[in-house]
């Protein structure tokens, strides 16, 4: 590799100040600008954070990709990164959808419902599906997916904006800000009187313990995430556990990377859906790397609408 | 049915006083004595605590069932019974093993640890499985079945005596008295440095949210029942439930009624092994129905040693 001439460009990175524990701050984060070069190999200088996004390949070493190549999977928060492993990334395949897309509906959001709710859930026609955090990245899709099969599905917001949406954009049969909801219980038996087949859990604490009460014969809980306690430094308490016993209910967790081998047959599942404007997909887009640190603050206080995104403008 | 004669004879019983929450003491509890026909329609005056019995057939106008016939099955707690419903009998098929164990290895308990482990957990060879209350109806025949399958199991009860027992009768690899354990996430990490496959939930509460701390990727939790928290005002809270996500943890619940389908599977499966003394079951007899009351009682403080019986002395 002697004598080979690099490239060096700019490159942004959120990187956190300090291990971060409860909610996170903005302050907690730097937006840096270092150097890096666009050939490989090479060496990062600060460790950015990662998560899921879309990127473009500008240089390989690796048979399977190729300069141009498109990619979504685990990156970095950075204008360009230097992936090691890069069976962490997945091609994309379709470029007739918004490449947007496979940060949500196309990409581990879309795979966490489809996996979720398909393969943990084993929903059947009629059955009662009640999703939580229901307008959020993975929710939208959930109780799109149950009116597919010809579930009825309710889900819960923290907005009335939220929670419009729910019934007016994705088909929900009923919805409700939970944050007016001083008794969580009541809430969910005026929309499930017979009860909870399927519960898609999201948020974990008060809600789940409502839910346990609610819950019929055999039902079965989803267990994605649970946002409300993430952040807590003793996570609430569940007391309504038992419940599992007498009602046989099944509470599974799972990770859209449990499914991964399925995500061809999600594609051709999903993109005609897309197309026919049978499933909607709504993202809250931040702009630029810089609001990055803003975007992740705000996801603990429910400030975005839809998946969030941000665009990170790389030539 | 008019003109014939009806042989009446004294019938005991437990009766509840009133309605009890929390403990139960042994004042909530009569023992009566009433009379009763034993011909075949009669009505029972006060009624009786129900719960699973063994018991002979002494008159009959159902086609399946006649005088003789001995039979297992949710009985009440009395001397002499009026069953309407006997679909919820059944028949005894083989008496060259202790009647007594139509009540236990071979009734409701065999069925809940034969489901519960061999259907609801899908033990593999190798597996670490941990089983609480595991001198228990249930939990001495969970162990014992763990072991013909391969895993490793260690359990915990509430005595020195119980906990021998575990390691010299029953053949589990480890056991240990939670009473002793005053950090009972330590206790599991020395059992099991590796973590732990399945665990077969008995007892809820502290003991759940140490597990969870120790549970192994894809996990499986079996509830059987959740015994330290049926008698408080308000159950405890578990705060460790995030763990299911990450680890891929599935915690369901059951009961024996969901397998009784499989009953001669499972006595063609464990009556050879009870003859060849393969598999051992212990047993703590009360004699007379007066001892009833009591014996209810010291299940809650874990006095008993093994399968609680009460011996009805009926002719």
């Amino acid at each position: 590799m002697a004598g080979v001439e690099h490239e060096v460009t700019r490159n942004k990175q959120v990187t956190l100040k300090h291990y971060v524990s409860g909610f996170p701050k903005e302050s907690d984060m730097n937006v840096v600008t270092s150097s890096i070069s666009l050939n490989v190999p090479q060496g990062s200088k600060d460790t950015p954070l990662n998560g899921f996004g879309v990127a473009k390949v500008v240089d390989s070493t690796h048979p399977n990709y190729e300069k141009g190549d498109l990619v979504w999977g685990f990156t970095g928060w950075e204008e360009y990164s230097l992936v090691t492993a890069p069976e962490v990334l997945i091609k994309i395949q379709h470029i007739d959808v918004p490449l947007s897309y496979y940060a949500g509906i196309l990409g581990m959001p879309g795979m966490t419902a489809y996996g979720g709710f398909y393969e943990v859930c084993s929903p059947k026609k009629g059955e009662y599906v009640y999703v939580s955090a229901a307008s959020g990245a993975v929710g939208q899709l959930v109780g799109q997916f149950a009116k597919l099969v010809g579930c009825y599905v309710v889900g819960s917001a923290g907005s009335k904006e939220k929670v419009n949406l729910l019934t007016s954009k994705f088909g929900f049969d009923g919805a409700f800000n939970y944050k007016e909801e001083p008794d969580l219980d009541a809430a969910l038996k005026r929309y499930f009187p017979e009860g909870i087949d399927i519960y898609f859990e999201n948020v974990g604490g008060k809600m789940l313990d409502a839910v346990l009460l609610n819950m019929r014969l055999r039902g079965r809980i989803a267990v994605c995430g649970m946002i409300s306690q993430y952040n807590l430094d003793k996570p609430e308490g569940v007391h309504n556990l038992m419940q599992v016993v007498g009602k046989r209910i099944r509470l599974e967790g799972f990770g859209a990377s449990d499914y991964y081998h399925l995500y061809s047959k999600y594609t051709d599942f999903v993109i005609p859906f897309i197309k026919e404007g049978k499933i909607n997909y709504v993202e809250d887009v931040a702009e630029g790397i810089e609001s990055a640190p803003a975007a992740l603050v705000g996801l603990f206080s429910g400030k975005n609408i839809g998946k969030q995104l941000v665009v990170v403008d790389c030539k």
